[in-house]
């Protein structure tokens, strides 16, 4: 049996270090999972990775008939990091307001669940990972991965847990992409589906802020074609430029102008020069350099990837409820009306496709000018929307408030 | 008397040539007006610039009474050649739909002026223009110029013209921000103004991606601090990035997914690579190749903190409309529903203030899935909309047909 990772071990230092993220990378302060050339896991691009590693946590305790985990799909920049103070930045996790005892996920009842993905950089192989039979990092001999085979790590990784079917699935952004995956790949391990604020396919504006940032990225000549870590060198003002482009989309206008306007930083009048005189590119450009200091440049190159790749109709002749066709799975679909990155018009399009599979599910679009992190801050509803839904499904699987 | 350049010099080369930018900026295959320290241009920001250059194109006749006159303002990567074809590029001018015989900004009827915006790089004195006092470029030598500083150089030029009354200012987006700022500082100067896909302010979210476009180009480590041009180095890559970033926002969400979706380049199925899997990738990597070879760095900075500061109430108090009171000036004002660069709330907080002011103005809201560059491109009903707003004014100014 597991156990719980509620409490950051002591060794864990606050603030970020040198190369802390190449040291999560194959040393994670997490729960590991290893797979060898005995259990390989099969790609969508048809390569094999004989040797996985698995980086998570969990929270609360499983039950005796294994019938209360949930498992928390993290997004883009994300990690399994989701409820305990972050190892390398040393800031709370990024659900722990959604995750804990007496929280809408509530360990008291559940045992949750969150694993890096695979792909990532905190500890689940990925291109900053060593490479056992090179002895160097992967970089891009790593080959690239979809949601699919992020989902057919995580359900290795459930396997291994001894657990057979999940109570939930639940993740926002390209996490709400993996729940949609797990239904459509699974259906019989999900009892319930929490997908948040995302799409069934990327869309072409997606892809296109997508390629923006590898762009960025790979125009940093200290990417060397992706083999900095040997190099000893590091693409970060590559990296901070995404990151900068990327953090636009996930707000939305009105909260840019609710918050920063025209505002100038700390100073009455303008410079006119090229300093950062307004506050949205003083806050800008922080988010891009504290970004580089916990994350890897090739990993956000691979999973910006795996999101552009995700279509999930398209391995159903672009009938997307074909994905979902007889499913037992009761799914909570949640987007918000300022989420331009992942707007209400796709979420509806996942519920639509229910509904023609016949599906349980039920949809709340959140009304906020928050935009697409929305699904990252306190909001109200959205507590309430996951707290109701889970609690009505533990009814119905028979769960009890004390596992 | 000037005189027209609606045919390209024989000696123009239709292909991109080495350098051609840098030759453009001190000799432009166009008009020139230069003014000595005589006559210098005071800058908002204090500074003064002794030595000034005007590079310009016209088209069509000044009337003998120079009642005829338009002014056309670019945008942030337009440049003086409207209507013919382009010396380093060998394409097309960027509203040669509009301005001709017979067109809806009727060669036979007006005098068409278009000058590079102070700080571009097609002639006009922008940081590619050799400092007459180093004999180097200026690079960030030149002060930072605002949109008021763009106008006042333009109406020095239009002096020079010996033009007292402009019949129109007219142009889209970073164009808009010089017709309103123009109709503002000399309202006695124009007739008829046309702000197209504009606003009044630039907003916190344009600010942002602006400052992202600014960090890929400084990222860039051939940028040298802005030196590049002395030590022949050229921060490509990462103006690239900064005009693939712009590109997407001048589209809109529905256009790339009508035009582009997620259909592959040139192949069945994904490569799982970081090519240009997607139509989309390839289109948006072929807008950043081919920008960097007409384009200045530097000028990309300038230009984005210009329309970054532009913020026309802020000079009254926050009260747009005092920036027009007592205006005779008729005003139309444009949008277009699928801009969400410069949506349709910030034209009609243009046309609120108008009216506040009493101002003559009209207001057409154009239904296309385009996004800002709409303004560019063949829209019928932008085409009648000025066809009409002009030949309206030019009814109550005393143009006739032939001048």
């Amino acid at each position: 049996m597991p156990t719980t990772s509620d409490t950051a071990p002591a060794s864990l230092t606050p603030a970020v270090r040198p190369n802390d993220a190449q040291n999560q990378a194959d040393h994670p302060a997490s729960l590991v999972a290893e797979f060898g050339p005995d259990e390989p896991l099969l790609l969508d691009s048809g390569h094999r990775l004989d040797h996985l590693q698995i980086a998570y946590q969990t929270y609360g305790t499983l039950n005796a008939d294994k019938s209360n985990a949930i498992l928390v799909c993290h997004a883009l920049t994300g990690d399994q990091h989701v409820a305990n103070r972050h190892p390398v930045t040393g800031k709370a996790g990024w659900w722990s307001d959604m995750i804990g005892s007496g929280k809408p996920i509530d360990t008291d009842r559940y045992f949750i669940i969150c694993s890096n993905v695979l792909g990532g950089c905190m500890g689940t192989t990925g291109p900053a990972s060593t490479n056992p039979e090179t002895g160097q990092a992967y970089a891009l001999d790593l080959p690239v991965i979809t949601i699919r085979d992020m989902v057919r790590a995580q359900a290795k990784l459930i396997d291994r847990l001894g657990i057979d079917t999940l109570f939930s699935v639940a993740g926002g952004s390209m996490g709400g992409m993996q729940v949609l995956q797990w239904a459509s790949t699974y259906p019989d391990r999900v009892f319930c589906a929490l997908p948040i604020a995302a799409a069934a396919r990327h869309s072409s504006q997606n892809i296109a802020f997508h390629e923006v940032g590898r762009q960025a990225v790979m125009a940093d000549p200290e990417w060397r074609g992706g083999r900095y870590l040997r190099e000893h060198t590091s693409p970060k003002k590559g990296l901070a430029v995404a990151r900068m482009a990327a953090h636009i989309t996930y707000l939305s206008d009105d909260a840019l102008h609710r918050k920063f306007g025209r505002k100038l930083q700390a100073r009455d009048r303008p410079t006119f020069g090229f300093d950062a005189d307004f506050q949205i590119e003083s806050y800008l450009r922080h988010q891009g350099m504290t970004f580089v200091d916990r994350f890897d440049a090739n990993s956000y190159l691979y999973l910006t990837r795996a999101m552009d790749y995700f279509d999930l109709a398209a391995d159903y002749d672009g009938r997307l409820a074909s994905a979902f066709k007889g499913t037992r799975t009761r799914f909570c679909v949640v987007s918000f009306t300022s989420d331009w990155l992942f707007p209400t018009v796709e979420n509806k399009a996942v519920v639509r496709a229910l509904n023609a599979a016949a599906a349980s599910v039920s949809f709340v679009e959140i009304d906020t000018d928050r935009g697409h992190d929305a699904f990252l801050l306190d909001e109200p509803e959205l507590f309430a929307t996951i707290r109701g839904f889970l609690s009505s499904a533990s009814h119905a699987r028979g769960i009890g408030l004390k596992p």
